[in-house]
């Protein structure tokens, strides 16, 4: 059984706020996101790539920041987007042990770009989630090259596939499958109408933990299905992008409410998962400048912020449901079962 | 009418783990919670102190971090705890503009104690937190004053109040009464058993968002009383406190994990709401050596602080209800009412 | 002996850049800074305000900055700072001990400047800087009282005395003499000339690490003087003012280049010495906003920042010897004699 | 030319603490490091191992730390070495470009350890800094594999060799020919003797600020060759190793001293000279413990470290210039000489 609808249409509805007309991360305008899945000898895990504006990123260097709920993670990129406030490359997410393999494939990219665009280069820093898929996949072997990352570039797009793809092929979540999952939500402004969305690779929490728009859910299936591995174990990416004018600091500000999200579906935290926030607007760039001029930009005001906060909660929340209702059952590396959700929920919901 | 049992006596059991004989902060060997509540002059506000060991606080040290989650405050002490990792004096709590008095007064009684004790004195390092309850209190006169901190530290014990008093005295928390609570949790661990307690200022929230042991409770409350503020202004201050040994470090992270109790009401961590925990232990202390010696501290192991994050979690959240649930209705600076959560309880639960 | 002239006319030249008319954190626009020197009692000490910009500070709001580079200290209001990346009252600088006195004094004054625009008010975040002056000063007594304050922000200017003033009275480094330092850097970028200032309360510093320009002369007067004490005992605070339009996370990073002009002079930031610096720039404002609009701001190129680091690092060099060269020898509790600069300069150097 | 003597043969002796038996890093007991130089088809790169600890890494964990004074960089591993404070590979430092893979080489190398240790193995956290050698390799090609991190790694001894080797063979530092450079201090505390050491990989500086043992040679030096270029491009990597029993809280205090060296040779911490030192102990392991026991550890008093503050600014100030004393002259990927400082020292100083 596989899901093909999102969580939704199984009658859950997280928050309030309208969400975009594909509630996906791509309602943004200019996001793309593609997938590349490996599965060959055994793997089954993949590489997902989230590209940030049009054009050239090295060049208009989108303004960005990164929020580290848990540090036990092997994340790429984090130190430099915290003392500049920008990205440069697309956000690749994979497993644990190929973020040095991804990395440089992402160098590799930007290097061709670049010279496709007669832009002198000498540094890049390419930014790189990942968590730990080790329980499906043997991770240990690091599949993941430089085809698979350009693959999942070239294969970015609006509407990109959810669930057991790319990134998320072999990650679990509350004992049962995870993957890639995205929401969005929509805010509207004066007289201009602004996205927010988040996409997750999602591979934490104990099962009996998982909660859904506030019911227990995980508790029952717990009962039900009486796994014996109760750790809190694995890790959570969240990719937050949008177009509102924003300063990184307010990103930061805003990256940590998919806190909220988190907490929301059940998880509390656990030592074991590294869980790496990372955000991005391309409402503002901030771009290498070496004329003696300034650049002009528009900011949020402060004050209103609670709105995009309650965006970001409630996205990231319904993106964690999604990678999850998107997904399939799965069989681990020590022949145990990851079920699919849609297996516990009243299947006469779907519309 | 008003609170004298705490959340459990209506039927909510928050969480899984077991209490302490108190259910409180006090549970923690040798800690010690005290209160002076200011009602003169139209003022309704206060103290909270709580004493984190026997004997000179500044002499022992013990080891202590503080966890920002919103930085709209004005807490007093943080960034020396975060350099040094330890207190040097009880930790206060009172309104947001009298924490620069409250510091002069928790100096004037560290002066007092070191001169009782005859040590040398040069500098001292208050710990004072705050919520802002202008809502109630007519915060901008700034009535506390020495003898208030002095009352609410003699006043230190193990069976303290919970609810309207001291520093809750004016706090609102989801639109309804807010105040003092507090709640603990045990550990058993090897040969030994260890506490963890938590104690809230409550001050923050919206009332539709407020959520009790899962139950949106907060919503039919809304639609009853059809409040017309709905932003989660006011802040929440947060003290942990346990004998486990630990490390500065590791009490950074455990202190994070109060976001998760914090969420399970119905926080979004909103913009106008400064979030800060404080924590120690007097399990471990790092006081001043000025021989060639080295201290000698256990600390518990990194692979098993799960056991630590689960009991932070839960104490907070069961803490916040506490202090809504031992409060009673009180009218605000503008004539509008601050209900009581036991209102909208079932009272025919009550044990 | 005192000194009446600055650094510069003793022959020593700090550094490459052109300093503004004043040398002083004055060449700022709008930036004014005013003295309270408290000698009563016994007491040498005091208040030093440096207010940011004309009209009301609370409702304009510059953009700010704080770096802890060791917080061993008890800086009043970083962590909103750090949050909100503004400030909203003047900052005070005063002793340890008075930081809860003069925070409450700052909320009384702005109240009063609020209520006079009649401006609503439920919270302030007073930003109080301090150094321990208790080589020279009763500083358990804690003298500093409001008017106190309201008098260093009344006497704000832009000719202001340096040297054994204000917050400066009691204060010692390298074991002579220390007090409050200023100077400035001028910034041509392409048809606007941009101003940034430094100053510091200087009360840190081993006699033998005193560099000055260069020159190893602290090593010449300890063992002119062979004085006892020998630890790097005190403090340093550090603010840095500009009209450059900048970001605060722009400013953070301009901040941590006062470490430069610090270690310059001889600092190897030692353990008991709580270093503080606070930035914040006047080219641009972050006020509320509660219309759906957004601000718009003016941002310099990160990619020629370099050009600000150095004058960050000089400012902040010469601000330190313009501490002591204006300072005079004075007595301390213990009957020790802190000793003046310009005892040890060549003085038929002087211009 | 070529060094072969260390900067105290010049006669230079920096600060005044006692030095180690090599004067390097690996007078820290059981601390060995070994190069790989790439030198082939153009390229002049390579990799520098430190290995932290005798015996098992991964299962030891000694304890540690990482600061970061300029994020503009690509170091991988910082954010787990803050959550857990701990590293568990041996730290590898090389190019820029080169992170990716030699994170990957890393988690190969520790899975055969592993694997020969019979250590069951999901996750790691290689450590690799970097600075950027492009102006004399052409490091967009990334040449560095799995088989030069191995013979670096293979390489590790006590008598190393320090300059253009390893990770040091193309990098610059103040205009000159930086490298790999190294020293160390001793402590006599109690009956106990400790050591720390610095490794630094030097590729930062403008040549007219480099100053040496406060003379101020770079500008003599630069009014001589004249160069053209004059910014402060480029980084450094800091690598403290010590058997101090410490906290990872007390190391990334003295982390921060490294600073105090790297200022003392003239840097101002350029815009885009990407900063990151990682330090760690010995004296202390954080094992992960599965049984419901305590660790025991020893730590060094807080007011007493001081002594290690002045350790470190010493051994950091002399590692740079021993990087460049060290090295030989090099040109450049565009044909200019980066020449060697020797050069400009009176060499009939040379013991």
């Amino acid at each position: 059984m596989q899901g093909t609808n999102n969580i939704r249409s199984y009658g859950y509805t997280v928050g309030t706020l309208p969400t975009g007309p594909l509630n996906s991360i791509t309602d943004v305008p200019d996001v793309l996101v593609g997938h590349c899945t490996v599965e060959e000898k055994g793997h089954k895990t993949g590489v997902t790539s989230i590209l940030p504006c049009s054009g050239n990123i090295y060049m208009k260097k989108p303004v960005a920041s990164v929020y580290t709920l848990n540090g036990y993670g092997k994340t790429a990129g984090t130190i430099q987007i915290e003392e500049l406030g920008v990205i440069e490359t697309p956000i690749c997410l994979t497993n644990t042990l190929n973020v040095g393999k991804v990395s440089d494939a992402l160098i590799e990219y930007t290097k061709e770009i670049c010279s496709r665009d007669e832009i002198p280069l000498r540094s890049i820093n390419p930014i790189v989630g990942e968590t730990n898929d080790s329980h499906i996949n043997p991770i240990l072997e690091r599949i993941v090259n430089y085809d698979h990352v350009m693959a999942s570039i070239q294969d970015a797009r609006k509407n990109f596939q959810q669930g057991c793809v790319g990134a998320g092929r072999g990650t679990i979540c509350f004992g049962l499958k995870g993957g890639i999952g995205s929401s969005s939500r929509i805010l509207n402004y004066g007289r201009n109408k602004y996205t927010l969305g988040a996409l997750v690779q999602s591979n934490f929490g104990r099962m009996e933990d998982l909660t859904l728009c506030g019911e227990p859910i995980g508790r029952k299936i717990a009962s039900f299905l009486n796994p014996t591995q109760s750790k809190d174990k694995g890790s959570i990416m969240v990719v937050i992008a949008t177009d509102i004018p924003l300063s990184s600091r307010q990103l930061t500000r805003i990256l940590k409410r998919a806190t909220v999200g988190l907490v929301r579906t059940g998880s509390f935290m656990g030592h074991g998962s590294g869980d790496v926030f990372i955000g991005f607007t391309n409402g503002n760039f901030f771009p290498e400048i070496h004329s003696e001029t300034l650049l002009q930009l528009s900011i949020f005001p402060e004050e209103q912020i609670d709105l995009i906060f309650r965006m970001a909660a409630e996205a990231v929340e319904e993106a964690i449901y999604n990678s999850m209702i998107f997904a399939h059952a799965e069989v681990g590396t020590e022949g145990e079962t990851y079920h699919w959700l849609g297996e516990f929920l009243p299947t006469h919901n779907i519309k």
